[in-house]
């Protein structure tokens, strides 16, 4: 399969842009190539697809079921009791609602952490997208349950070669609270031996923060650091509660940190995510979403705008965290957190991008795309998606749509009303 | 004209309502009515159009022209200039664009400041919705400009008679740091004499606080409250940087709210917005965009988003302002600030509504509908919009929105090209 983008709009250049099998062949004006599929640039823009760093996709189903509540009652009234009751077939129309969403608001790549996660793989294999999935793994400092982790994850690893390749498997260590130290280091060896990336909460609440100096006498980063589980393969995601110290130990040790700005504002985790003093240590920052329960959508350009506004907002300082940098974070930063050649529109990258309309008002005038998208716009200014070299979203319309959102619907309604 | 919407999700439940002339005439199912055009609700909720409580329309124009700059130096190299070039048919394309933008994100009424204000009029009558318009008013303390001012306000008063009756007439004094004593009390005695609404900004960053109590030896607030211009005419933008003794003035005098976290948080100039401790006093509190300039959308229900979203975060308290509290902040509260029966569906009020789309993703599932629309969705989830009676926006498209789309943006590269 071949796809030409006929003059485009790309940094500020109308261009073409050749797609051959799952890559970005060629860009240039006015390619004499043939293609099994021309698609009019005109009143578009390219963009690369974004990439969602954390989230619980199929916890789309539980959007909107609780707001507004203090941490624990929520979670022990509204969200655990349902969770308990779930099933395959709810995770997979919760996934396939999720990858629906995601692909209308642009997102090419997610990174997951849940139950059932063959479910979810079965939705993404069949929605088109790119996906680093884990199931989530906690212990509860059990010794029989981490034997069990020690059986279970090469079994998941072995069902993971089957795979689709625009599936990832990683390993999800849910948090410090809930994963036993034994459980953290034999899933670095595996991880290590393995050439697989780990995804874990870590430093979300101050309480977090609080229990990991009276549990382990450190921080959440110095307690990791101890257990000699910091290293590139981890991705490392809220990061709020950090001091300078912890942050030169995620850099030292190439750790990727994720940033999800509105679940950690609609949670009341905290807002002073040192985005500037990460940056300058060599972090590399992605963005996500967390999972619909909590912040509550999948919009990166939303997760942008948050993650810049929050930065101004909190600094007394309108320079920090330029759109370009949001805009960087949601895509290649994404694509460098994950060791995958996306979120980038250049040649020899994965072929996942989205057209927008430029003739949406939110988008007009265009002095400057970038700040348009970040600061004006939101994942609705995305026309046409394409993911693996595949058209994912032509005209804002994704096949089979009608039927997600009736079957995801029914899911989450049966779901509450089962006893 | 006569509009019969037929069941359509209304407050959970399925409803006609009936709608003639400018206003909701009756609400309930199945309701045995002829009208003019019937529209079927079917997998769409009904929803108040939203008041955007404060802007300057036709900055739209400036939409990313200049961002993460220090305040200073972008008003001073970015906008200020422009501005100076600004000719009334710049503020009527402007005008428009904002207009249409607001119509697609479900605003059917606006509070505007700005220049060439017959220009923002004029794009109003035509667009459909409602406004409260006024000119900029800035005597920078000179004697003559004031005198000046006592001559303009009544002509444009007298111009305004002729309006249509969507558009009413507003005094929109700039600031304390622009605007002199004796036009802040000549202005207040032409309001309350001809019972007009008066619209500024006040305690919008620290600098402003600082130099009123080194000017005034008082708090912006305060010093209003000695000029003794503080009334239920008054409403008043930003009040980030406010005690409790601000609070209880404004209370205590009736004076209205509009908040604007977008533009606030964006421009650093504050995120501390006192929402409980105004609630508690008894204040109305308004939402607000801002101009497009400074945050850069007219999108109600981000505001809405956001503006919750920094409560919960700054008080590390997830129960502070609800998502049903933000609805009623973009909407009722709107029409009480504004002393005008819109924002809200009910028998006798004024025709000013939305049908939202049900069945885009981030709506799914719907336990609870306004939860989805203030954490969830944004304003590409509004479908159709009536005002004063008429529909506006059917099925996502306004009339002539190509043209504005075109000779807004032709507009805005003119006036920056232009010397």
């Amino acid at each position: 399969m071949s796809i030409l983008i006929k003059e485009v709009l790309l940094n500020n250049e109308t261009t073409d842009i050749y797609i051959d099998g799952n890559q970005i062949k060629t860009i240039g004006k006015n390619l004499a190539v043939a293609a099994d599929k021309v698609i009019s640039g005109k009143n578009k823009a390219a963009i690369p697809g974004f990439i969602n760093g954390h989230g619980h996709a199929a916890m789309t189903l539980f959007r909107g079921f609780g707001d507004d509540m203090p941490l624990e009652s929520w979670l022990q009234e509204k969200i655990w009791p349902q969770e308990a009751k779930l099933t395959e077939e709810d995770v997979y129309w919760g996934s396939k609602l999720a990858c629906l969403e995601m692909i209308k608001s642009g997102t090419t790549c997610f990174n997951d952490m849940y139950w059932f996660f063959e479910a979810t793989v079965k939705a993404v294999e069949e929605m088109g997208i790119r996906a680093f999935l884990s199931q989530a793994v906690i212990d509860l400092f059990d010794e029989k349950k981490t034997k069990q982790i020690q059986i279970d994850i090469p079994k998941w690893h072995e069902i993971a070669q089957k795979w689709n390749n625009r599936i990832e498997f990683t390993l999800g260590l849910h948090s410090i609270y809930t994963v036993s130290a034994e459980t953290f280091k034999w899933s670095h060896e595996y991880a290590k031996a393995n050439n697989l990336l780990i995804h874990m909460h870590i430093a979300e609440t101050q309480t977090e923060y609080d229990n990991s100096i009276k549990n382990f006498g450190l921080s959440p980063v110095q307690y990791l650091n101890k257990l000699g589980v910091l290293s590139p393969n981890l991705i490392v995601v809220h990061c709020l509660w950090v001091d300078e110290t912890d942050i030169q130990l995620l850099a030292d040790n190439g750790v990727k940190v994720i940033h999800n700005p509105a679940s950690n504002l609609k949670l009341s985790s905290g807002y002073q995510f040192r985005y500037e003093e990460m940056k300058k240590a060599g972090l590399t920052i992605g963005l996500g979403t967390d999972g619909c329960a909590s912040s509550n959508n999948l919009d990166m350009l939303e997760a942008a705008k948050l993650a810049s506004l929050l930065q101004k907002a909190w600094r007394f300082d309108p320079t920090a965290m330029p759109a370009e940098e949001a805009f960087y974070c949601a895509t290649e930063a994404g694509g460098e957190v994950f060791n995958k050649k996306t979120g980038k529109i250049q040649e020899g990258y994965l072929a996942d991008l989205c057209l927008v309309d430029l003739k949406q008002p939110t988008l007009v005038p265009n002095f400057n795309l970038t700040s348009n998208l970040v600061y004006s716009a939101n994942g609705s200014c995305v026309d046409t998606v394409i993911c693996d070299g595949k058209m994912v979203m032509e005209n804002k319309y994704v096949s089979g749509e009608e039927e997600i959102i009736e079957n995801a619907s029914k899911a989450a309604s049966n779901l509450v009303a089962r006893t």
